[in-house]
């Protein structure tokens, strides 16, 4: 906690769970599809099975045994899955691809663009996400999220924690590790980051995974900020 | 002229020259730097050699003569150069590099931002300079520019007009060609975007080689629009 954070100049953030509540974004498009379409289902299950394949869909994709694909068709060939295994067979394609977009169209948590707002006066803000460009872009045009630059994993062809994306960053934004600090809600991605000299900002989301989900969270934690919010973040950077 | 505009979704831009004025900008911070050492030079001279050194410097890389290098290093090439050749022999490496990234700090044209908050109601705003993205993330934050997403040749390490600029950043916004419309004060480069199908917007930039500079303005040119000035793209673009 006591490292020097003045040569920060760029913050890089998660995004899906740090900046947007993709959660409750979720279960709404899908309850509001369900009721325009006379479709009943669980859509908190549906939506927490749909986020939880995603991770080992990327995982395929990290360890080579499918071939590089974005996030966009990631959720896509999730989403075949669920509508089989929900037995929903009432979507056309069109319906579909639409559905599968609601990820471009998450809400922010209420603090988020509040404290970015700040902190963009301070230092430049980006995106380090394993979501894909277009889907990041319009996700910013959507909610007025006011980042200066977007990057992505899919800039690197790899997905975090993979260190290829923290060091296509900060070559694209021609900046030493040190001047860069990551914040995230997630441990993996804050742990990755620090192990190449990247400064470390916790961001506590509690409600990440609905009322009953676990965080990440954990005692003693070895970042250089623990934030509760991002407002909370501007204030411990003076911002 | 006739063409079906409707489908269009975002506006890529090329910048220097379309959205700064490179020259007034690089004279200004030269006659500074001059004046503060006490240096005597002609600087519009310096300028618009080193702009003048920039193309052949792209071309050693397109044609695989040098491996790829970003903008910033093509122009501090020539930099070194143009110090040889003027003999100014008292800039200290802070300086030069300080000089060096002038082209980060580039002024846009009076009606740059105006128009482009016109446009950014209607389009997403993308960059699509040879410029790398550092250099045009400082840039946008150092004068307000308020572009949507930054793309640029470093994505596809390749330099504009090269075809894989455009399908890059095509496949980054995830759109079709149809759906983005390239906007330059260059006819090389909206030849080499309209190739690929995307539309294409001349705009009209008299001054940017100086009062004495020859445009690259034709009779009869054969893109979807012609634009005096950005705020003239925004009402022919009905924004």
């Amino acid at each position: 906690m006591s490292r020097d954070l003045s040569s920060v100049k760029a913050l890089t953030f998660d995004v899906f769970g740090t900046v947007v509540d993709w959660r409750t974004s979720i279960i709404n498009e899908l309850k509001q599809l369900g009721e325009s379409k006379g479709i009943n289902a669980f859509w908190e299950s549906f939506t927490d099975k749909w986020r939880g394949g995603y991770a080992p869909a990327m995982d395929q994709v990290r360890q080579g045994e499918i071939p590089w694909k974005s996030i966009d068709e990631l959720h896509r060939m999730v989403l075949d899955q669920l509508v089989d295994e929900f037995q929903i067979n009432d979507l056309t394609e069109s319906e579909l691809a639409h559905l599968n977009k609601a990820w471009h169209r998450l809400a922010p948590w209420p603090d988020s663009v509040e404290g970015l707002t700040r902190l963009k006066k301070k230092y430049t803000l980006v995106t380090l996400s394993n979501g894909n460009v277009s889907l990041l872009t319009n996700m910013a045009k959507h909610t007025g999220l006011p980042w200066d630059v977007i990057l992505s994993s899919e800039l690197a062809r790899h997905y975090k924690p993979d260190k290829e994306v923290y060091i296509t960053a900060a070559s694209l934004l021609d900046l030493q590790s040190e001047e860069i600090m990551m914040v995230a809600a997630h441990r993996y991605d804050l742990d990755a980051a620090a192990e190449l000299g990247f400064r470390t900002a916790y961001l506590s989301r509690p409600l990440e995974f609905g009322p009953n989900g676990e965080t990440d969270e954990a005692p003693d934690m070895p970042y250089d900020i623990i934030a509760h919010d991002m407002n909370d973040l501007a204030d411990k950077l003076n911002s």
